[in-house]
């Protein structure tokens, strides 16, 4: 049929599929083209949304004194986030390098207006939380095209979003959904780095698998 | 550099990510052979989620009864969704399919479990939502590998979530994301149903996208 994807093409999707991850370090400091830039909101722009209702909004921030900002609250959140642990695993967390908002060259903050009337509200009424789930998904759109075009993007949730929404003057009415940390790296790691650096393990895939009810 | 993906790679990254439709009419009834059915469910697994939390668990649901109740619910549900527009709206929204769930051979409920342990909490003090958000990815990474495949995806939102839970016993403590109605198609839909029906319009991209503050 035409719209069959080759096997080639099959493979190359898999291969983003896996070959995805959360980058925090090897962020290399040169600028990602004003033209990738275009091609990744594309990619998030073309995200499903319920009610075709594209609640989303971008914000592209290379701004060195805001990141810089946005750096030091995640310093401080982070502080307040290792207080939760204790013995090893404390250290462990110390350990771990969480977000590269300074190293990367760009950053973006992925936003659901959830007022937005596009959509006329279509498929939002037994779900009201579809409309963040939609902006989820262009978060991953906008992640695997990030694979494809060789550049890393870190998604960094350990931040206080009231700080956040004062630096970049976001309305109260939108909700910050993903704030990323985007450019080229010197690699991309085999593993997820909390894998590899023994914080969590990969969950057998079958062990999550239901057939016909729970 | 061997961690860049060629031309060709690129391409159909982009390629799934722009020909991927939520399908909710155009389905054939033969089944999705057991090891696609598995390639997707991976695909979904290595999405990212908050800490390595994986807190995503699949139903796949190929029984006609079971499909049916759901299918009662969906009915209930959209009839009520209905009642919501008037006039010419009223018109349309009665005219749209909305899901597939009799028609696909196959549907998945794809959940997130909020208390699963893994990850120790990582990431998810300052932003709850972010194991939702994880989930949702894992979503987006089913839809595009099913693309890849050939296999139409249409999300299904238009549920009661009680009554759903009922039929497939799933617990109390199970946010249910994700109702997928999965199979092969006769046609990708050039454009979104929605906007060819002429129920909502494409945003324009560049409307979106604000420079380093709202």
């Amino acid at each position: 049929m035409p719209h069959d994807f080759s096997q080639a093409e099959r493979d190359a999707v898999y291969r983003a599929i896996r070959e995805r991850r959360d980058i925090r370090s090897h962020f290399l400091p040169h600028p990602v083209p004003e033209e990738v830039i275009q091609r990744l909101l594309c990619a998030a722009h073309h995200g499903p949304s319920v009610g075709f209702m594209q609640p989303w909004d971008f914000i592209v921030i290379r701004d060195a004194a805001i990141r810089s900002e946005v750096h030091g609250s995640f310093e401080a959140a982070n502080r307040a986030a290792a207080e939760r642990y204790a013995g090893e695993q404390r250290e462990l967390y110390g350990n771990l390098k969480l977000a590269g908002i300074l190293d990367a060259p760009l950053n973006l903050c992925v936003t659901c207006d959830r007022e937005r009337t596009r959509g006329s509200g279509l498929g939002r009424q037994t779900d009201p939380m579809t409309d963040l789930y939609s902006t989820a998904c262009a978060v991953q759109n906008l992640w695997l095209a990030a694979r494809a075009e060789s550049v890393g993007v870190g998604w960094v949730s350990i931040l206080d979003h009231a700080r956040l929404r004062e630096i970049l003057g976001i309305p109260e009415s939108i909700v910050i959904v993903a704030y990323l940390c985007v450019g080229y790296v010197s690699e991309f790691p085999e593993k997820p780095e909390l894998e590899s650096r023994g914080w969590e393990s990969r969950e057998q895939l079958d062990r999550l698998i239901h057939f016909d009810r729970w």
